[in-house]
């Protein structure tokens, strides 16, 4: 694919804003360029993507190219399956447990914003739960500061980004010897290099940094498996999963091929060392302006747990906080509004947003401040 | 939207195949040329419908607009309940018993086919079910003759059209007083206008008659809510997302993007009454070629019950077979291939399939004969 740089603006009469959305979020422009230019016909096919059977070979080739890029982008080895799931994160919130948990087992939960309470929420409705560490306390303003962790829990699960909070592990938490981690790596995925060997699983709904809604991301080590308890429906069982290649029925082919393309994009982009380098630039500089305004921007999150990838963070009063979202809106930053339950704004600065978005969001902020600081 | 007519083969240098892929499938060209024109910038929101919060007002209006226009089409009353779901029908397969059979409680399956025994097979594995008919001894070329019907049964299920062997009922299966009747209507959604009255629950996959693959339309008689248990994962939970309209978390947004044009397009052309009447004609051309081959060509299904959306058929041996399905797509007629557990060959005449390309199989299919026969 054509890899051209992304700016916002005007070009051949496209406006783009800067979209700060949690997600669905930006896209690379040579992403759906390419998508667009290809959707009547997909290679020749005399057909669209949308209307292409999953069992046609230049499907199960797309299939197998985006598995391999995703194995190439994060060194993942044979033991580690890949799978391409429905249903989002929040299937996996129900499908974990009742694959991974044994019967009579319990599950150990860290909870530190809304979707590492919802993952716990549907695990606790299937047996046997305990909660390892949780921030609720402080209003889930950072990871835990402690865990108690049951060295013969089933697994440790955690949340490693909570897009909500915007309260990010800046390392993996350690379980005891045995007991595999288990990640909802949904807001982050994809936006650092990870040592793969410390997960036995993890899943990520696309829509964050890897593509658009409708298909999330599942790896499993293969031992795993060997848990799976037997008479789960087919779509709820990993080794169905596994062993249909993802294709026990049709899958979301479409949200798949931009997953891919994406992929291509990372690639040529140099991976997750030098995605890492720029959305640590990025975060710098809306960090920087908060950090910077003498306390008239101030963040939800403590400075050592805060997100690379949602900067979450409050003005002096919700008047002033919606003025700066409608004001930033009308000049072409959008998805600032924060979530209804923590309230303010929020930054979300994933893969995709340019790093000329960033700096346009931190002129704002500066601007705004001077206007009304 | 701008509605053309749809011809295959050569319009401003695209050239368009015949596509008689079983699903994913055909879509109108003008639904493509729409999502192709707007797919950088949706209707001037200044990103793409695929970076587009689900939470944003256009967002909402597209899911709006879409349930409004499916019921429009369907004369659905407010007692019914549509969902946007991931997973597929396959995933239905598990949830129907899951939120509709009460503890204890049986519930009735007829088989005609390979989906009507994979839905029946996820019942089994979480309680109690009877098959109320079955045509299994005669390879589902048929539906079941007849119907031994448990009136204490918690609903009765059929599939409506068998993709596979080309199996449809002609009309519904009448159950016993107060047993709701759940339909898998996959593929013959939206193809002929039915009787809603007569269904308590049905979904279809959306990846045959009603847009792309990645979403599943789910429609509950909200009598039927009262029975979900307490206790299932939020994703497995019937009143979960019908309280959340669908947006209990992320939704398949482009996949239902896709079925919000397809319905358009379907009211464009005359809705359900005017698209059953082309289907009628398309399948005609295709089983007149069939009964005036004088055998050379033959059904898998009896006549009585064969399928106005999936034609499948036989030649004189597997060879003959094999050469018509290679010249064919060599003269750009694609996906007549049928499926590896029946063998032969099978033309899906979905709603987007063009009269024209029904006319074209006809007539490959005569000439054919001419030259092997």
């Amino acid at each position: 694919m054509s890899i051209t740089s992304q700016k916002p603006g005007t070009t051949d009469n496209l406006q783009r804003v800067h979209n700060f959305n949690a997600g669905p979020a930006a896209l690379p422009l040579p992403v759906l360029e390419q998508a667009q230019a290809e959707l009547l016909d997909y290679r020749g096919a005399g057909m669209s993507i949308l209307e292409m059977s999953h069992r046609s070979s230049a499907f199960e080739s797309l299939m197998q190219e985006t598995e391999q890029d995703l194995r190439d982008l994060l060194g993942l080895t044979g033991e580690y399956k890949v799978l391409f799931q429905q249903g989002g994160a929040s299937m996996q919130f129900g499908m974990v447990p009742m694959n991974l948990r044994p019967s009579g087992a319990s599950a150990d939960y860290t909870v530190n914003g809304t979707w590492g309470r919802a993952a716990l929420k549907d695990a606790q409705k299937l047996g046997a739960t305990r909660i390892a560490g949780s921030s609720e306390a402080t209003q889930f303003d950072r990871v835990p500061e402690s865990l108690d962790l049951d060295s013969k829990a089933a697994y440790l699960h955690f949340t490693s980004n909570e897009t909500i909070h915007g309260v990010q592990w800046q390392s993996e938490p350690q379980p005891p010897e045995g007991v595999p981690l288990v990640c909802d790596i949904s807001s982050d995925f994809l936006s650092r290099p990870i040592d793969i060997r410390k997960y036995a699983a993890l899943y990520a709904g696309a829509q964050k940094n890897a593509g658009p809604a409708g298909v999330t991301i599942v790896i499993l080590r293969e031992d795993l498996l060997e848990r799976v308890p037997p008479g789960l429906p087919v779509m709820l069982d990993y080794r169905v999963q596994v062993a249909g290649g993802s294709m026990h029925n049709t899958p979301p082919c479409f949200s798949i091929y931009i997953v891919g393309l994406v992929l291509k994009w990372l690639k040529a982009e140099g991976g997750l060392a030098a995605i890492a380098q720029r959305n640590r630039e990025k975060a710098g500089l809306v960090y920087g302006a908060i950090d910077g305004s003498g306390g008239f921007y101030y963040g939800h999150a403590v400075a050592h747990d805060r997100s690379l990838m949602n900067v979450t963070f409050h003005l002096p009063g919700e008047d002033l906080e919606k003025a700066f979202a409608t004001q930033a809106e009308s000049e072409g930053l959008v998805g600032l509004k924060g979530h209804r339950s923590v309230g303010g704004l929020r930054a979300s600065l994933y893969n995709a947003l340019p790093l000329e978005s960033a700096y346009a969001l931190a002129q704002f902020m500066a601007e705004f401040q001077r206007k009304n600081g």
